[in-house]
């Protein structure tokens, strides 16, 4: 099965990005994380974007927050796939990441998440990766009715506390 | 090859979403184009969504503006993966469509594009559909080295004019 | 007396949808409480909505955050009316429910309130029930009066207090 | 049958409001239509308001632009449900109508629309009408499957037309 | 002298309120406060309004959150210059009162402040008392060397720490 | 009679500002005009504002776009009260002049109108001179009677038209 | 003297970068123009940065629309400073642009100017040049004395036709 | 070397300026810091930008809050290049700031970096006295290095932690 990649602007992102990896893992999909920055280590992040599709992976996740270019740079030097998450930060409340990752000029997409949207970023990927992969299909499928399953379990709970 | 099914919430969607049909055709990717609504057909919406997998269909693109539903609908009645192109109408200037598209909850993702980034959905969906099909990854892979000569071109048009 | 019925996205709305409850019961008005999400159980949504005239509701109030779209998928699958409360969440302090809530299409109507007003989504639901319900139409007007001695007391604490 | 009442601040938001009074006799619900400003004719407003229900009315549907405190003021006035059609003016297309609409306090809801939203608050009006009235429900029913029909028919193009 | 009334829609914005307050006695301007909320007590808002002139006020400031319509209801019945503070409110970081309040349709103006601004408001209302009273405009006046000598100590402290 | 001056920051602000002019000459105010620019002539608009009481001045009006600080430099240089219309310019609808104007920092108050609220702006100036000014004061209160009746003209027109 | 190159993102961005030229033009301040996408001709936007220094430039002005990273790429790849123009393009009026501009993460500044503010960004290129530089520098405070006499000249234009 | 000076509006600001003063002094550059109000002591703001230049400073920085007029008033008086710091304060995380900053009219640049962007304004101040200084830039270059290897460092840490 093709990898994940889960690239993150910087190691202060990871607590959100973390939830990413985390999803990944509980559908055992491959993934790969690194810290790469746009601006402080654009060779890096070019190089990796570059190089990803030959090192087996099949969709790249790149969070950042503020001026958020990692997602577009990523985008820029490969023809894979790439997800991005904005981060919310100190000011504005995460529209800066948000407006500088989804406002991509036509030709260069980039797939974008909810702010701080890391396990929807997540699930995107693996609904990629299963788009040829029936059985990942059906795991994300088993997910869907099991959150079905949960939010009419707290129904029950609400119900039974409010409806007597 | 998997089709792309690009779904509009109104007609008056049509100027835009057809650059997409239009980009999807010019890379001879199987799509087929579909109006339903979130809110006034919600049946015909979910029940698409809900075999559009059967149906030989890889990735669903859904454009809607306001209080766009579309996507986040379709997405709620399928794992494929689906992208959002929020529409711009006559007030809000697009702003309400992206969050309305972007921001979906926990579990249910929505790839969204720019406003109005119609062709960016085309080239995303097929990005999707070339992880695993090394004849589009190329083709993508030309279109992004002619749009660069398309730059350089004018580039070199400009430096003519103003660098003599 | 029809009744009215509370619907939350997720149980963790229900601090802010509470207060709908409690309006409600203050008011002796039978209500329901459910928690149904739009994209995670849409059938229930669905059946939910397109059942609830025929099992004696005559008011929908459904809350939820983020790309809020249950109001508007409930809203699509009844005529009753439908009163939307939009849920701040963790980014964007709740525009991105009110106008995912309020910016509805033309053809489905849905009555949004404040950000976090459940209060006045209850008292809505009321006013509604209450146009044909002279009895609850007078307990609504003794609230009035009862809101505006509890303003002109704190008015007669403030006046002492600064113009001795 | 109780009448809809049609109130706008200025008879400059005539074209955006005449589209919920065509909407109110297409069903005929009656109606009656008045411009009172919250500013310019505050005593009007509020006698207006006060005397609604004694004069037969059901709903109010107050138009304002700018800073549009006339939904709210009519509502202080009645406990009627009062719905607000925040109105686009010359500057911030009609984001300083909907928040001066919509984010009322708690005690006094106003039933907000979209921006330039008539024919939704119209429809809402007569939703809330139906509540108690059967026949007006089925039309309203009606309403909705003719609204289906139509998103399908322009489908039925659409697909003939790409999708041949 | 005329004196300064000073109004809040809600006991809840005392805190900020408060301060426009102790400006204003640290100048001996005679003052009055009241809480009159403009959804609650229409009537003794606008009873309030229309006799302030001939109850010896001068100018009228009044303090409200979310769509704060209490300045612009105050204004619509007098002629006094009425200065309008917007309050901050759980949501929206206080944008909404400021567009509910500055945005005022042409022939009924509003004075409007800094969001939260009381202490400018009372600074306003004292620069309006004083067009006509030349000590007062003496005393406004020495309080601005005042503010330039505090702002220059504490630039000489910062030189001193800094630049030494 | 004190004078009410009127500044603008570019002449081609002068179609919004003479607005306010012809307000001010429909009343007999006396005015003058003038253009100063914050930062293109900043030692103009200073003297003007340091010597605007000494000429005879009650209240300035300053008009200004983009980072509007235009009312802000004319209220640093003087303690008469100060009124900033913001423009709107050719980007961001006057959301850029209305914040750059009205959240001045404590100390130095600007009376701030709506985007492009020129005639209000006149307004202002002359209930602030009314306060001292009883005929003026008068002649404020007919303007607003016949507000009031033009209104409730165009209401007769449009009742005649709907109600009939 | 070093040369001043001016990059827009795409040529549609010429009518208004244009005018960067033209002010740099009337100073005789070499300049060079270039056509380099920051997603589309990554490379070339980095080569081009990286020998910039090398080849005579002082300043980089970059001017790009929607998620406009192309200053930040730029700033990337040398310590040369860089001056950011967010373009307006279809949707958002350019806040997008300018959020993704001045939004810079700590470590890579760009010196941004306002909204299609091409005039200015060739200002502040010739005030960097001119630190070291007398000539230009008074050629600079020239052109302040000549604008400031072209508001002068304006205002008694205005004061002629209104104060007469 | 010419110096760098650091100005703020109000030493409520100190803790975010003084990380700027912090940057400059690890590169050892000579700076001078004071405390100047656009708004409290125009005049001091005014001569110090005046005689700037000749007080052998290089570049200004300056940073202020809510309607930040402080580095437009400082570009208005000089034409050295002028950076501007938008302050985040208690409301509007900053945007007002941020447009008060950047939407300068044209003929008077600032150039203005991210909200609280303290460390940015210092680097672009350096950057701009690198241009024709080779030691400087030589060590703005090193410290561009020492970045890009502390981010890869921190991703050699999430590296070994996640992909081990």
């Amino acid at each position: 099965m093709k990898k994940v990649a889960v690239i993150m602007g910087s190691d202060s992102d990871l607590p959100v990005v973390e939830k990413a990896v985390d999803t990944l893992r509980q559908f055992d999909v491959p993934c790969e994380v690194h810290v790469y920055s746009a601006h402080r280590t654009p060779e890096e992040a070019r190089a990796f974007a570059a190089a990803a599709r030959d090192n087996g992976i099949g969709v790249i996740i790149a969070a950042a927050g503020k001026a958020a270019h990692l997602a577009g740079a990523i985008a820029a030097n490969t023809t894979l796939p790439v997800i991005g998450i904005p981060i919310k930060s100190s000011t504005l409340d995460g529209i800066d990441a948000l407006l500088s990752t989804v406002q991509m000029p036509s030709g260069i997409p980039v797939a974008t998440v909810a702010i701080d949207g890391a396990v929807n970023a997540a699930l995107l990927s693996m609904e990629i990766l299963a788009v040829e992969d029936e059985d990942l299909s059906r795991r994300l499928q088993d997910k869907r009715r099991a959150d079905s399953a949960a939010v009419l379990a707290k129904n029950a709970a609400v119900e039974a506390k409010f409806n007597g």
